[in-house]
């Protein structure tokens, strides 16, 4: 089978909060075993989750605060690993390309070099629209 | 027509609040309505969600706390069913599968006898993206 | 190539705030550009924003208030477009259909004469439903 012929998932990771994170990366780490093609377009307050060291601060959101000391001793105790892991485990498979969406960077004054080493490409969201539209499953987190 | 040939939505709960639950199961009504094939799987918020008496509970998030007193009238008034009613009148028709995700179960610590009885699966995101792969509409809630 | 072979990208605008809204925008803008057909369904929070006068007070959710005076700044200094400006310029465009969700309008009591003249249709969820099973891309924000 080409390369081409292979199921594709789209992701547009928006949220920046440890639960959306963690079901993008599960949902990827579950495609790419499954030898899907993955594609991650972080905008937003995901796009502020690319920023070197953001990611390990990425808490709950407002409405589950009250939970998150609970939910990361939890995590801890399951040794379950944190999101960036999961995300440079994803780029090991090769199965992976991580877009940074560029408005978003302008938008929060984030440049080239405060990203994490991982993304493979700045880009507006034309070029996710094109993957989109090719893609098997298409979500926005 | 055989099954297969039906049109098929797939939906992710990933929320857990009033607005989110609503959203999903008027579009999923709507679909069965309209002879589609519909599929639910619920992770996280949504996965607390279908813990027994969680769903009776639901509220707004915290951005719109402020209103949810007023809401919660109005939709009595209405006369609107409840989340958990228009569940049960889902699994009704025949045409719902819930899944209760996996890997959420075990990171709230819920077990199989605190679901509620509807749940048909409980599975991972696997199962879910082989049939996410194949539907008309997916949504993540 | 004739009205009904150009790429479909449909989007339910559940969320009223600042960010969400901006997502939606940008990607219905993007894909204006590249000649694709428009479908935004607007429901619940989203709904809220198409009554007149709505849009211009968005505000970011509770988990990112702290940062909202901050975004309208550099928003501001940017000269970027206001959301209102966005969706206007959008159905200028010649390709975009608004939905406003009826059951929303019913549970918010909204009327018509509440509404933007930009809102080209009052429907439910099966008239969504019908053109995102058609859509190359279906998206909920």
């Amino acid at each position: 089978m080409s390369e081409t012929d292979k199921k594709k998932l789209a992701i547009i990771v928006q949220g920046g909060t440890l639960d959306k994170l963690y079901c993008a990366f599960i949902l990827a780490s579950t495609a790419a075993a499954m030898d899907m093609e993955l594609h991650l377009y972080f905008t937003f307050w995901g796009l502020n989750m690319l920023v070197k060291g953001a990611m390990e601060k990425a808490g709950l959101p407002a409405t589950y605060q009250h939970l998150e000391e609970q939910m990361k001793r939890n995590l801890a105790r399951m040794k379950y690993p944190a999101p960036y892991e999961m995300l440079k485990r994803l780029k090991q498979s090769g199965m992976l390309k991580i877009y940074a969406c560029s408005p978003s960077m302008e938008m929060f004054g984030i440049k080239r070099e405060d990203l994490i080493p991982e993304v493979d490409e700045i880009a507006g969201a034309a070029a996710f629209l094109e993957v989109a539209a090719q893609a098997d499953i298409t979500l926005f987190i």
